[in-house]
């Protein structure tokens, strides 16, 4: 990955810390958002000028604890992390450090992001907006106006893996409905819902306009506006804030408007700047101890919590190698040998799928 | 309100500042946060001197942008304005203020306190814990570990109604559970849940100890670990960031401990310390407004969003009065005339409820 992105014209740093946050996804099991997005969201970007590889983002006014950035069309998967590694200095002075960010293009996980403040023993919040996308329906109404907003924190769990929820405010993200159209599998009924607001379960139909991504609640009933207003929520801190684009708007548009200046939030919270920092990691590690020793409903399937299953995925495929589908895996083969980058020749597939 | 809170020994302004909070949720329809909870939550905190009607909260370190403060029992439906209040005054310098509060006590609707930062042009984010009470349980799990946390998010309009998402990350708050369950009626399927995780719809199964509050996005498929997730990010900015009571031990224990030294975290975010405020205001006219004129579904449903309606119903409600349960309004009447305080004799409860 490092090397497909030098070969687009990133810097040799950069081109690894984006291949590192891209390859997050496929070690955490987040595979919608990992290498699969390389020929068909990042590539194109870069191949097509909207993304700048050498692009220098541009502070426009500093507070000290926040910092508005003009990301000026670089690399989100290199960008984000240097936003929040930014916010981590910031709150290592102030106790809290917030990087508002306008001009960004895709920054793949959330999470992985989020996790950059969690090598500093602190708490790490981000948010980003889908820029002028129109994806998903507000409650109640029939024009698509929002992104699916992803929202991720992680923090320090003591000796356990970091506690990480990262989340589309949708019911699923885009990249799982396609995922399970292209591999001609169905969704879950209250993915998405006709324009009657019933239940649809092929995914295929998402493409074709005849289904619409629901908000995470689903029914009004259940919580539809909480996740609606957690959408909104995103909008408001990753566009609103540094003024990036913004799904919603007056004039009728075609459904899906570009991702293009996309907005982000990145929030780094150091509770070793408030309280001694000792205290802070004792107290984490008995709050998700404490969940990990939960009784479970059933005893083969032990209580966890958002990141631990991530972790012990990614550590099992940094030993033993990451399962891809074969069609994925023939992909990044030819790309590195049209690349020139003189990978091997392909291995067959296993049953499994195939070592990458 | 204000009277009743002053013969508990609150301060004038206190009282006052505490009144306003919790006549917030009968005004904009949050009913179950509203003057319900007088005596069934708030005086029992005063009598039993579990709350201190006249502590001074201390602030415990200042980094300038952020602030750890320790609320000492106040009150919190005053002291949590009071903490939004330095979190604005902070935001104003720094473009961001964060206020990380331990001690505190019950503070009613999350959405009010985040409303102060929309007074200054500001987007008020607001979470809290529910101290060491245990009521719901991770997913998975059989012990009851976590409260219903509560997170807020208020945000300028323009010339619209802020935007205000004010929501529990269970499904449902707990005080709607139970005003189903006094008035006798059901709740929707989704909301509660047997120890076999099959829906159930009586409410007062929930105080049996028979069912189960479920998280936002209900089952595993449809976004539970989301609910979750947020619950635990509430938990871990509202309580493991200040030092707080947390939910979530070791040692088996009854399943719903006390609220007592609550958890919150207040944050203001200065738009216009970032980029000029005129431009901040217009992008929010035009997000909010362009959701407002997005064609509804059904015609006479027009789309709104999170706090719009609150809006209409509190300025109707000013205007035209508060409609009170008939046992509700009787229990005022009894309090103010058992306080001395020298209320009007009941008036007879109305088809519509009676006037406030």
């Amino acid at each position: 990955m490092t090397q497909v992105f030098r070969a687009r014209g990133l810097p040799e740093d950069r081109a690894g810390t984006a291949a590192d946050a891209l390859c997050h996804g496929d070690l955490t099991g987040f595979t919608s958002h990992g290498i699969t997005n390389l020929t068909r969201l990042y590539l194109p970007l870069l191949d097509s000028g909207r993304c700048d590889p050498r692009a220098e983002p541009r502070i426009v006014t500093d507070r000290g604890a926040s910092v508005l950035l003009d990301a000026r069309r670089a690399l989100g998967l290199w960008a984000a992390t240097e936003a929040m590694d930014l916010a981590v200095e910031r709150a290592r002075r102030y106790g809290v450090g917030m990087v508002s960010v306008r001009g960004a293009t895709h920054f793949g996980c959330a999470g992985h992001h989020a996790l950059r403040a969690v090598r500093h023993h602190m708490v790490g919040l981000v948010t980003a907006n889908c820029g002028r996308q129109r994806i998903v329906r507000p409650v109640g109404g029939r024009s698509p106006m929002l992104g699916t907003n992803p929202l991720a924190l992680a923090a320090p769990a003591g000796d356990r893996p970091p506690f990480v929820l990262d989340m589309a405010t949708t019911v699923a993200p885009t990249g799982r409905v396609r995922a399970a159209a292209r591999a001609g599998q169905s969704v879950p009924a209250g993915w998405l819902q006709d324009d009657d607001g019933g239940p649809v379960t092929d995914p295929a139909a998402f493409d074709r306009g005849q289904a619409h991504l629901r908000w995470l609640g689903g029914d009004p009933d259940t919580g539809g506006y909480k996740g609606f207003g957690l959408g909104l929520l995103v909008e408001v801190l990753s566009a609103l804030v540094p003024g990036a684009g913004i799904g919603p708007r007056e004039e009728a548009a075609e459904p899906a408007g570009p991702d293009d200046d996309i907005g982000c939030f990145l929030l780094a919270v150091a509770p070793g700047r408030l309280r001694p920092e000792a205290e802070f990691r004792s107290d984490a590690a008995a709050l998700f101890g404490a969940l990990l020793g939960c009784p479970p409903v059933r005893a083969d399937e032990p209580v966890s919590y958002p990141g631990w299953p991530e972790d012990a995925r990614s550590r099992e495929r940094r030993a033993h190698g990451v399962p891809l589908e074969p069609a994925l895996h023939r992909e990044m083969l030819d790309l590195a040998r049209n690349s020139g980058l003189g990978f091997p020749e392909p291995v067959p597939p296993t049953e499994a799928g195939s070592p990458a």
